[in-house]
């Protein structure tokens, strides 16, 4: 089985970091293909950014879609997933919504730990809809800066720590999903320590993925995912305007 | 005061219809300033179309927010909307929510009615995302197809009376939305033959603009519409990363 | 364009304040009738003084429907509004649910601030009656009492710049609406030192009823708002049961 | 025990009609107080005329509350039901919530069955008020007309079976309630030819204030129940305006 | 009339509180019958013991259905209380859900005060089962420990007084709940103090039990609480297994 | 990694029908270890059969805990989940939760459709109980009926092909769930000849178990799922007692 784990960051060196991080818990026979961004953010940390990036994953995910089994887009707010799942015909993935749906089956109420304010009001759309605000309790959020994208998760990791603790006896959660591409990883060194499970979006995403195709639950040719008819493109790059088309 | 109102399909036909509608409900001394997109689909339908176009909006917004007092974005799906409103200082309104919000102060549910099947998820995930589900009866579609989208109005305009009818006397609406920018301007051709008000989305989003354009209520510093910090990019068009970038 | 700005207060003073911040941000043609309650309390507080003047209020409507071309229920929590909506054929304007559907325009979640502890329950009424409990986030009071009610805005503005400071960043609210007729005005005079936009509700009024007579949806013959059937009525003040009756 | 029946209509064989059904299930030393309004309409059918004869009924309640255990208000909309709670000590009933919360414990979801059009969007503010959204199913009205209001329970009575029986089998209601004054009694008569339980509001309303007189849960002096400090009034008929005053 | 008051613990002390408390408020002529369990804990305080215990309080309530008016089960978090509402043709009365249901009477929120962490969670469940979320405000818990389970009411009594002033100063509850067996009858002995109404969960069962019974309002036959067809059963309790094989 | 798949009903045909869709489905290493229920019920239909089956797997899982990676519970109304959640450090799969949150990452909207009348109700707590109302539309269920529950699955296969389209058709149902054990395996038979993707319940169970197993989140020691403090039991069977009394 291929998957094709999409960064629609521009940071080659999380991509190694997700891919690592899924690739510890794929099955021995499962192919991680990770791709980075070549335009758009370093990180993406905001709606604007998610919206402004949103063509581009799409595009990325026309050029591989032939060639991989599932598509796992990596960025916590899911970027492109609906329109993802609306064109294309194998399981397209969002970590933020595997991260939740996960959560789901652990416990009835979590807590997203993230590291930066930015990112609340971006993560706090994607519980909206995916439906689970009464399942959700809380973002929880460092107080301290940090200097680096690349290093945040040694940076940060005591203070992650906390705010767990704080999710399961303040806010009540029974689960925790560790949010953020750059926190790929860390769930499985910490967890030890902590009051509660919690969720690794990435490798969460991963054994999603993994089980959509070996469900195999048919396409969708009716309702709201199935692929819109053929219809003219102006000025789209080849491999989306093709699909859109239905010239591929 | 000037509005800027961009159609983010590439049919002028269609901007025409809209200025019209726009400039009909406009005050004496507002400009209509209106735009046809340069790439993307004649008339976007889906969602994925809206999440290919989206960036696209963002940069025609960027190119012009200096130069009018605020932003229609003339899809009925509101797309980019919510990027925008963190992007840029003055008030952007889209049409589906300045409609769904005008129809709550004349009714306690609406009905959405619109011409084609394939709107009809894509217009309700517009409802979930302003929080309106318990305003909201039913989308109502015809059941017979249509020529062509430039005569769409004419075309099924007896068909759109009957559908606002079942939405008052079956679905117990109290108020009715022409959803589409096709049918930009029918409603006040057909008010008179309808059971319950009927609210026509460009004229709303006039009024509304003008609205918040007088009130002045002041720019978001904080929360989740403030403009993001200044960060680099990674090849996105000039206007748009200039703005991002804080060098505009 | 001819207002009723219906004050349901006896305090005359509050009318004059209400009616300036009206003409203010109303367009130059746009007349604003003001009238003060002959009957009642000075301020209406609370859920139980709201019922007992409800009726009043229709009366003073059915007064001057004829003359005006739209009515504004000037206490925050929209007295006699339903009602009147059915009983009127004119727009009626709530300044509560004015102040909450331009805020959904302004960002995701509003909190309320107001000055008294009193009209807590009261508005949190109008949220759900209203079905915005997903877009609202907090009531903040101030903790000190004032020394009346005619200049409780100068008395606590100060703590009131403080409140909307809470709401953004405690609540995370995008948007902060200043409840309560002793506070019209106020807004404009701080909204330069907040970091959010802020609400102030009888011109937020004016807008929306001057938007909705231009709109111009047409009136409701059923669902929930049409004008009852002609009814018999006893010992109802005249012009009320002219209405009702269907005798004027 | 004396409980107040206070039917807000000023048709007097229909308090009669009320105060059997309530005389009947009453405890044999709980005596019913009936009164019949003085002002307002033959029966109360809208949203507003239930704002137009709130104000009454507090006066009425003013008027006896010291001579009484508790009160019910006898029309199923519940006007003036929270205000009362405010300004009176002791317990205040409304047929409506009595009749969904009893409703409440002998199922999950409930019908309301009712004989007018025009009753369908008041009685629903009161599900929305009771905040009972998910345990209600539908409102089902006959298609008939009906001659007068007091004899409408004999004429529609075969219809009315059958709209239980449609809430049962079709909207899978677990529990009917069959609402509206006119009704009263109305259930034991039919209750032997109908497949889920029903529930007629004035005896549920009379069980469920004998109830809370005997449970004596003590009085609000906080929270939203609380009786209002004293405050001046202008105008407002003497016993409500002592009640408000505290000079009572 | 008599009542089944069914202790679903198997400490009998525990059952005399709450007849006691029961007593008190019955009807003269009202006989409580009072159970403890056979088997299962002293006192269930969590979802997996209340699971475990289901069936034996449904095979207790099938010895005694044909000799008792109505069924108590006197646990808050309502054990097999569906189940039984399903089985038996009597009311079935749930303490958490009465109490519930009899809070909605007094005000529009409710608190939960209970003494044991453990407790909360389970007690949460019955909120949501109930789709009452929109009514509850909190859970308030006492921050020290008991010595034992048969004098907590004593032990806790001042700090359950300050919780329920803290559920209405700081969570503006308008009612408390003291929730959990050994806390019956504790209520009448502090409400003087305390300034919301508070609710004893047994009593409320009592006057709901009672009142249920007298408004006679008919057996399911069809929806979600009809009794099940016959069906064969292995290994089950007799009396349990002739109820559910209608061979009783 | 070994699953126990545990049948809480007591036909072991049923058992085998589900272990073979289970085994089918999971990965090559993966052992299926099916059990039938002893006592009990041929096939459980109701929420009372649900009820009194809890008890007993949660002794089987008891039994089998320290010999297996994770528990699938395989009857649609996941009986005894949560209590087998909080009893036990191993992951233990709901059928119809596994079901469900795999069909929200299929789609905005799931359907559910079985094949009889009385699982409706049952199965619709479950969709509470998860909190997904927003994302269920509709149960769909069979007119006729059918001989015997072994067979079923052939009975209908036409039948329940039909409900699948009108729950994409009608419903607009983005994906539908085959629910109920006799109808395991299913899915795979007729999903070419669906219009959106179909869920079957077991397989669902069997890859979200072997996920959980690989992500190794960890044991919740806080929150809603830890295990209770140890407790003395009376009467239970040994191997639920030992658990509970913390002397396994």
């Amino acid at each position: 089985m291929k998957l094709l784990l999409l960064n629609p960051n521009t940071t080659e060196s999380m991509t190694s970091l997700m891919a690592g991080a899924a690739q510890r818990v794929a099955s021995p026979r499962t192919k991680i293909v990770a791709t980075t961004a070549k335009i758009g953010f370093p990180y993406i940390s905001s709606r604007v950014e998610a919206e402004i990036i949103a063509s581009d994953i799409l595009e990325t995910i026309a050029e591989h879609h032939t060639q991989v089994d599932a598509v796992i887009i990596s960025a916590f707010g899911d970027p492109g997933l609906i329109g993802a799942r609306q064109l294309f015909d194998i399981p397209v993935i969002g970590v933020a919504e595997a991260a939740m749906l996960t959560a789901c089956a652990l416990g009835q109420r979590f807590s997203i730990v993230t590291f930066s304010d930015s990112l609340a009001d971006w993560f706090r759309d994607g519980v909206l809809r995916a439906g689970l605000e009464n399942r959700f309790t809380s973002i929880r959020l460092p107080s301290e800066r940090f200097q680096s994208i690349e290093t945040v998760q040694e940076e940060l990791s005591e203070s992650l720590v906390q705010l767990v603790e704080e999710a399961a006896y303040t806010d009540r959660a029974d689960v925790a999903i560790l949010a953020g591409g750059p926190l790929a990883g860390l769930a499985t060194k910490i967890s030890g320590r902590l009051p509660i499970p919690v969720v690794d979006p990435v490798p969460a995403a991963v054994v999603q993925a993994e089980g959509l195709v070996r469900l195999n639950p048919g396409i969708a040719r009716a309702g709201g995912f199935a692929r819109p008819p053929a219809k003219d493109t102006l000025g789209l790059p080849d491999s989306l305007s093709r699909r859109i088309e239905h010239t591929d």
